[in-house]
């Protein structure tokens, strides 16, 4: 899967048609594949189905343009080989950043965006290592697991699968780790530009984070989640599915505890990943001092890193990068609402 | 297994021959089977072997009558099937209480001396749900899981398999759950009368815990723990190994995470076992209730019962079966020594 087979590049006149066909209302990936192969090429369908005008399409890469991106079409030589083999492979992608991490092994980490602290720290950790050793490490750029992976993985290559437009900003408190990642990893998506990312953008977009990657790393899956549905897509499209476990009387892990069961590999660091696939042969560039990362909302931040377990004020305002005098303030804040608990030890924790 | 075939009753001059075998200096279970298969009985090997004399026999049989037990001899009617069929089955064990227990399925609940409140909970609860389910819960009298398991399952069944004479109180502070036990449910060791739990006799009495159980069900076993080692060769004895996971950044699971990956079957809930033995067809005795535990050291028992993550005092006083009053004098004189942290809404951890 590392050494990707690259299709000859598209004749230009059927890359156009297939961009037509893909931007065409109602034509979903689905009926995209369907259409190709009924009529034989997208040129053939475009003519016999109603296909967006080409001026559409010449207008969209204009502007994806002017955020420094471009299209990877199906059959693009630069379009990700794992994902083309899907049978639902996307058509098109958005693509704005480097495209060159898309050559190199792909690894997946998601998980809880209300995850806990230790989780969170859990995902940088084991995104930093496989950094390190040569992986990619691909997320959804949500909340909690996802960003937590990606700001580890920023400066040995990191790629975030947007839901919506590749213009579309979700959630906001992420603006600065997508800007980041725009100009140090890849930002990719399927949506045309514009388009904002509804709920049922989410799971098609899980099957892109999965798709790209050689396997997926599921960490905080509670029952009935976003992720273990992701985990289970995952195994049926042949991925890896690796979980890391947690006690049956934290709900955070009762899908994770489900996957397990249900035949995923329990993965405790990342030696039972290594044991899979090896490290990869191509060798990462030299992690770089990491940006700081603009303010959104401090109090989000806060409370986004705060859990029911005590948790030292130093290790916040690192995990926050947000100076120690705003964390203190938004402490306070919460404290006299109730919502706080302090702990010996310079520890709070949630109520 | 659940419906132990028995042997015919040992011929008693062979039953006699058998404890004198048993009870020779030097003859461990491996020696005395290896002797019944080359001298064809163990009175031909008494013959030849220099065995104790009977009358040894008959005094550690009177002393042993006189707190309320009797020897059963492999061969014996009431000798537990399945702990019968194993190659280093005991030749003898000595039982004190209610050894119609040993007619019913029986599951081992093992795990961690230091374990979490968290997880003696999770055994509590486990235990009883076990007991009424029709499972006679067995486990070896330690500290932490094991306690929490049989006092979860004194009122519907439990079986203590000792590692010195069943006369040795180990340890201490579990001399009232020893006596209870005594009482309501069945004590069993392999050791003679008067013998001292040295180290090396638990691993030969962990192999008795399994080798009672149709599986052992694992809670908080860390890296290289005994607990590990019991579920190693439970799986070697053919028995199935249920475990409980948890987070692979709390060193307590660690074994426990390594043995689901050997093949462990990850453990939620009583479900996962039941799905596997099914609910047995007898039924356990009402349960009555729990006769109050006499108080050995209340600081130990509070000690015990405390960790790291906070806990109400009304649960420590619950669970410590401690007046409220001896349970505040514990908690202030900890709180003096620097060891004890207060909470929000009465609760309670270590430092």
């Amino acid at each position: 899967m590392f050494d990707g087979t690259h299709l000859p590049d598209l004749d230009p006149a059927e890359r156009r048609a297939r961009l037509r066909l893909a931007r065409t209302p109602r034509i979903g990936p689905a009926s995209f594949h369907e259409a190709l192969s009924h009529f034989g090429s997208a040129r053939a369908a475009c003519v016999r189905l109603d296909a967006v005008p080409e001026r559409r399409i010449l207008q969209e890469e204009k502007a994806l343009a002017g955020l420094g991106g471009r299209f990877l079409v199906l059959g693009d030589a630069a379009y990700p080989a794992a994902l083309a083999a899907l049978p639902d492979a996307p058509p098109v992608l958005s693509a704005v950043g480097d495209t060159g991490l898309l050559g190199r092994p792909m690894l997946a980490v998601v998980g809880a965006r209300e995850a806990s602290l230790a989780g969170r720290r859990f995902a940088a950790e084991l995104s930093t290592q496989l950094g390190a050793a040569g992986f990619v490490v691909v997320s959804g750029l949500a909340r909690g697991i996802d960003t937590a992976a990606h700001e580890a993985a920023l400066a040995t290559g990191t790629v975030a699968v947007l839901a919506g437009g590749i213009d579309q900003v979700y959630p906001l408190q992420n603006a600065g780790l997508h800007d980041m990642i725009a100009k140090r990893g890849l930002l990719l998506c399927e949506s045309p530009l514009g388009t904002p990312p509804i709920a049922r953008a989410f799971p098609r977009r899980n099957r892109i984070v999965s798709g790209l990657s050689a396997g997926v790393v599921v960490i905080e899956a509670a029952a009935r989640s976003g992720s273990l549905i992701t985990a289970q897509r995952a195994a049926e499209q042949g991925r890896e599915v690796f979980v890391v476990p947690g006690s049956p009387m934290d709900p955070r892990y009762g899908g994770s505890n489900d996957l397990i069961r249900e035949g995923a590999i329990l993965t405790r660091d990342i030696n039972d990943i290594i044991s899979v696939f090896g490290r990869p042969q191509c060798r990462p560039q030299a992690p770089e001092k990491q940006a700081e990362i603009p303010h959104d909302s401090a109090t989000e931040r806060v409370l986004g890193a705060l859990g029911t377990v005590p948790t030292a004020v130093d290790e916040l305002v690192r995990r926050c990068q947000v100076s120690a005098a705003t964390v203190a303030e938004v402490l306070l804040a919460l404290e006299l609402e109730g919502r706080l608990e302090r702990h010996r030890g310079n520890r709070v924790s949630l109520m």
